[in-house]
């Protein structure tokens, strides 16, 4: 069983894998990349390969109805290795100074695609909303699970963004407690709103639209912009026009927007920067906040093009070569 | 002149260099390392190829004791490309609901050693000792500007952990204002106060020193000890037993200890990981609070082992495969 660990300074939770403990000689500078040859476990056909799926999309009759075979449109199973488990009891306990709880938690992948050589950004955009949907499918499933708060989605593209598979996928990781920079947010969020009684968020969206200088592209539903003070050069949210805290109370037809939106969104950066390497995470409300006024969910995207060193993690700043308006002039401009 | 730009939802500050701006095809993926083969800058001889040095230790006379000339043992001078600007005004102004500021601070480069093949790691306690004297010397002198708040020392070792030139440096940055991460730290640390009346770090030296099973090493004023919750994996941290806020008021005869400790687990981290990357951050308290009983100035080692990818930067959650009562035990029974 993983062990959660909470640092008695900052109060940020690690989680510490105790089976399977890597020793000194396990690490490995460069990690290969799964499925870049050989047989990929997330291709159809190697169903077998993976752990029995918890959600698919697959016509309603015939041989592609069949659980855990081909003829998905996308697939939901559990990570085979999780990094938390999902039966048990959290077990919250003390330690002289230190907090401790069992590493409880859902760790599930998202095969956006059968088609082992598309990317996200080559779906699409029906595509690219089953996607959105499946994300908000697997949320609405969770939160019915009292032991949990929160539910991070994110993805790694390529291999220096920390995918270990090529085959296009997301993740989520259900979680017993609010991660810290969820917290930070919602904090930070609050504290605008108590001074000011507006969302921070709202306010951002209203005041990028009449500046134009930082905004890539817009539909009726969302804003794709570089944010004022981004952490990296080319980061780009997608912020919804109006206020809503959780992701999934979203309402449906925003989805084929949000599909468009980040589809835009991810052309655009793959054409700039020749196919980078991003992170893309999923910002939400924790449970039970979904009605906050001073919270607005978003998307951000990550390019992984500068290396975090010393100076960032010691700091928190971070150094961008790419002024927000620069970047955003050159995605406005860029065809798809 | 950079930028200092503040994120308007968690306050954290980004640096953003609005000259010489990088456009997107100035990212590659992997940079070059300097000195790794031709010219190196840092070298005895080469001190034409560096800003003029503001801090060198030589001898009192002869052809030595002459400045920006060989004969140093230690030499600190401006970083050519730094991250922010000496010269110039703060002028903190408003944009919108956004905060920004001019990108003012100090970016130094402290060359170790002579010895271009020399790590941290292979000097003497007394040439370490002299490392750990130049930054104390710089904090005290920089402390005296008052636009600075604080000054973050740090070292990045190998390529993968972002240095850029190969000859062993460590470099500071001075700020003007409180980094995030430390503010972070100050409240955490002042919560406990506030609950306990105790510092929590004292607490930590206590708990460790009777529990032993997460201490790599320990001297008269030095404990090394693997955290309780690392974000890393052989995440290592030296705590100074007694309790002091500010690294600078470590008194002088503490120095040749922590240059031991520093040498012990550098030297420990490299012959269980094979020379791995690694960042090392001095910790330290803000300027003018020098006297709290909260915080404790400490070094925070952590070598570049995982990488960090959408679940970490969206969560603040760590996934540490290697337990730190493991690690303890490999280096504690490790031959240096």
């Amino acid at each position: 069983m993983p062990e959660l660990r909470k640092d008695p300074i900052v109060g940020r939770w690690v989680i510490i894998a105790t089976e399977r403990a890597k020793r000194p000689h396990d690490y490995h500078p460069e990690e290969r990349l799964l499925g870049a040859g050989g047989v990929c476990p997330f291709c159809p056909g190697h169903e077998g390969k993976t752990p029995p799926e918890i959600l698919a999309y697959r016509p309603s009759e015939g041989p592609g109805a069949r659980r855990d075979a081909p003829g998905w449109s996308l697939r939901v199973f559990p990570n085979r290795y999780p990094a938390l488990m999902i039966e048990g009891g959290l077990d919250r306990e003390g330690e002289g100074l230190y907090d401790r709880m069992n590493g409880i938690g859902a760790h599930e992948v998202i095969v956006e695609t059968p088609a082992h050589d598309k990317h996200l950004a080559d779906l699409s955009e029906n595509e690219i909303e089953s996607v959105v949907t499946a994300y908000r499918d697997r949320v609405a499933d969770l939160k019915r699970d009292l032991r949990f708060r929160y539910v991070m989605i994110f993805k790694n593209h390529r291999a220096a963004a920390g995918a270990t598979v090529q085959h296009s996928h997301s993740q989520l990781i259900a979680l017993p407690t609010v991660p810290k920079n969820v917290a930070d947010e919602m904090q930070g969020a609050l504290a605008y709103y108590q001074f000011k009684e507006r969302c921070v968020f709202c306010d951002m969206v209203a005041q990028e639209r009449r500046d134009r200088r930082r905004v890539v592209y817009e539909n009726a539903a969302f804003l794709v912009v570089e944010p004022y003070a981004p952490k990296f050069p080319f980061e780009t949210w997608i912020l919804p026009r109006q206020h809503r805290a959780a992701f999934e109370d979203c309402p449906r037809p925003e989805f084929a927007a949000l599909a468009d939106a980040l589809g835009v969104a991810l052309r655009k950066l793959r054409r700039a920067l020749d196919d980078p390497p991003y992170n893309f995470i999923l910002h939400s409300a924790p449970f039970g906040e979904r009605d906050s006024p001073s919270y607005h969910w978003h998307v951000e995207i990550m390019p992984t093009l500068t290396r975090v060193a010393g100076f960032e993690w010691g700091s928190g700043f971070y150094i961008n070569p790419t002024p927000p308006e620069e970047a955003a002039a050159f995605l406005r401009e860029l065809e798809e």
